[in-house]
């Protein structure tokens, strides 16, 4: 398997585009990407792009085919993944073998979703499709209630509060200040997260990443390629791309208290990278809701299990904390367009790297690190980024 | 890129299982290439399933994660690929991707759709997906309309007749009377086809697929992985796979009585098998209607462009002539259970070069080609096949 990297990104606002539609947001992505890229169209060999549930929220599916048209790509192959929240993750993993594995040299990446073209109850019945819809969300149990269950199992098992929940918002807002691309870019207070309404007990609409419209593209090149065509001045080597399952129903879980799948594959993109949690300087990981992010730190090996509220609290994961987390504004505050999310991540850690991340640069950051995850937990996918 | 090998498969009935639910088909197709395939689940890495639109149908989404946890394969990583009707194409595509690689030895591909759930005009508007619906579907363009518009073109510029689409049926339905997995295992005469009830003139109800349930699976390994471990006996190798796009849009493309991604797969296939149309002793073609399959043997040069439909009435594409043409039924009296198709007739190949298709055998059967079409002919995915 060859080395691979990042040459290109492109992103739009995250939020409500009540005046693109889901093809416009694709096309100003994609080709935000390749002028990024120096690249032009017909050097593109393939696309990958990721979707969660297009049916449901614009009618549409054969996402694939829709991006190679709408940014004038075909033939080529062009191909979409679904992996619920972590389906923008898995296209940049599937992107990434396809030309690691030596099949292409020049790769685009998407993400995209537009959830705003429905009722929320209709975009919560959608989102459901992420768990197991037979046992969980036809029973009456949302994502925000399966959330709080497993904040409710780590509370009670770790002794984690509400308001080391709270902090965790709190810091993706005020990094999300300083991302023109973020939904938010409004700092809250402690307070006015802990005044915020219940959604699902303990979980209250602060706690809670937001219905966002959005899409997100990176050009992946063979690392040789990229030398070759002197395109390697911005380019960020992918140097680990994991991915684990674990099981789509909460019920059928050992704990509530863990990401099994995170962990797993967080373990093994450390091997692939041969480093250790104490070599990354920034991860984006997905906070789709706080305790989201509290799991993450600690799958991840940032702290230990049960002390992820604790470790959130103190400041570890602020901009100027030991290992700062989701310098993005993250889902909570940059938004979640979910197909989108795995990309975004991705672009975050090549604009860290290149030393572009404006206000919200961690200083010296050489290796970064990016966590999806689909649903409650049942897809996670862990990638590992350094300077090319 | 290794070379590939298919060492087991399963099917489900194709059908209307109003007692099985789109877990349990997904559980028989896996159990079955499983046990089929000589290996355990322990042995398998990974997980590529096709599925086009689960979200409309059954209201779930996050598919790979699903098959995993119903085959008890976690935490092994499971991606869902969607290219609308050719979403079991792209994820054969993919699998092979990944074993050729070097990445995995064994993974399973899997396809399913279950679209019996929801009503027709709901599963139609599903199907319209697969289409542009924004300028399609949205203004009243169902998919027998889509391909009735083809027909018409076709028609026109070469002089194709109804009798000649009727003749397709004809032979498909003829076929599935030996396929025990067919969802219609019964002859049809041509009157019969001829007196059907115009769905979309020219395309009568018996020029079209049906809507239908089913899972297909097959278990891929690295040909040398096969040897070393003696699972070689009914190994039949992928010895080119292909894949092109299209525009989403009919009203985009240059002409509409050509498939021009199956023509540009077609052509990449066969350069990559160093082999020509001659070479070929029997195709699985995407006849969702009888014009696609006429369309589809002009694109793979199996006769001259604007020949089908005389090739087809001349009985070239019968079971003893001079090329087999969905010796499975088709589609269209196999069934189409959408994300299941393009798995379904890999199995197909898997079988007539080992020699076990029974009272549909083609005798002497080396070298085989499928050929998976997603919506109108937006997505196009070739494979060719040889015993290994």
């Amino acid at each position: 398997m060859r080395s691979v990297s990042i040459i290109g990104a492109g992103c739009t606002k995250f939020g409500e585009h009540w005046e693109k539609n889901f093809k416009e947001l694709i096309a100003e992505a994609g080709v935000k990407a390749i002028l990024d890229s120096g690249l032009e169209r017909k050097d593109i060999q393939a696309v990958y792009g990721g979707c969660m549930a297009s049916g449901r929220f614009v009618g549409q599916e054969h996402i694939g085919a829709l991006i190679a048209d709408q940014l004038g790509l075909n033939p080529i192959p062009s191909t979409r993944l679904e992996a619920a929240c972590a389906s923008g993750g898995v296209a940049l993993r599937n992107g990434y073998i396809a030309v690691a594995s030596g099949l292409y040299d020049v790769v685009a990446v998407g993400g995209i979703e537009k959830m705003t073209e429905v009722s929320t109850e209709d975009a919560g019945f959608a989102l459901g499709g992420a768990g197991d819809q037979e046992t969980e969300l036809f029973m009456g149990a949302s994502f925000p209630a399966l959330y709080a269950l497993m904040a409710r199992a780590h509370m009670s098992k770790f002794g984690t509060t509400e308001e080391q929940l709270a902090h965790v918002a709190v810091k993706n807002h005020s990094n999300a200040v300083n991302n023109p691309y973020a939904q938010f870019q409004n700092a809250v207070t402690l307070e006015q997260v802990m005044k915020s309404g219940y959604v699902a007990s303990p979980l209250k609409l602060l706690d809670c990443s937001p219905i966002s419209d959005g899409a997100a593209a990176v050009i992946l090149v063979s690392s040789d390629y990229a030398k070759k065509n002197k395109l390697d001045k911005k380019a960020v080597e992918i140097i680990a791309s994991a991915q684990a399952s674990d099981t789509l129903a909460l019920a059928s879980r050992e704990n509530l208290y863990e990401t099994k799948a995170g962990k797993i594959a967080g373990k093994q993109a450390y091997e692939q990278a041969n480093l250790t949690p104490k070599d990354i300087d920034f991860a984006e990981v997905h906070d789709c809701f706080t305790i989201a992010e509290i799991m993450a730190i600690e799958a991840l090996g940032f702290c230990k299990q049960g002390e992820g509220g604790k470790f959130t609290e103190q400041g570890n994961t602020k901009m100027d904390g030991s290992i700062p987390v989701n310098t993005s504004g993250g889902l909570k505050a940059k938004g979640h367009p979910v197909g989108a999310t795995g990309v975004a991540q991705a672009i975050e850690a090549y604009q860290q790297l290149n030393n572009n991340a404006g206000k919200r640069q961690v200083k010296g950051a050489e290796t970064g690190l990016t966590h999806n995850i689909g649903g409650s937990g049942a897809t996670a996918v862990v990638h590992i980024y350094r300077k090319a």
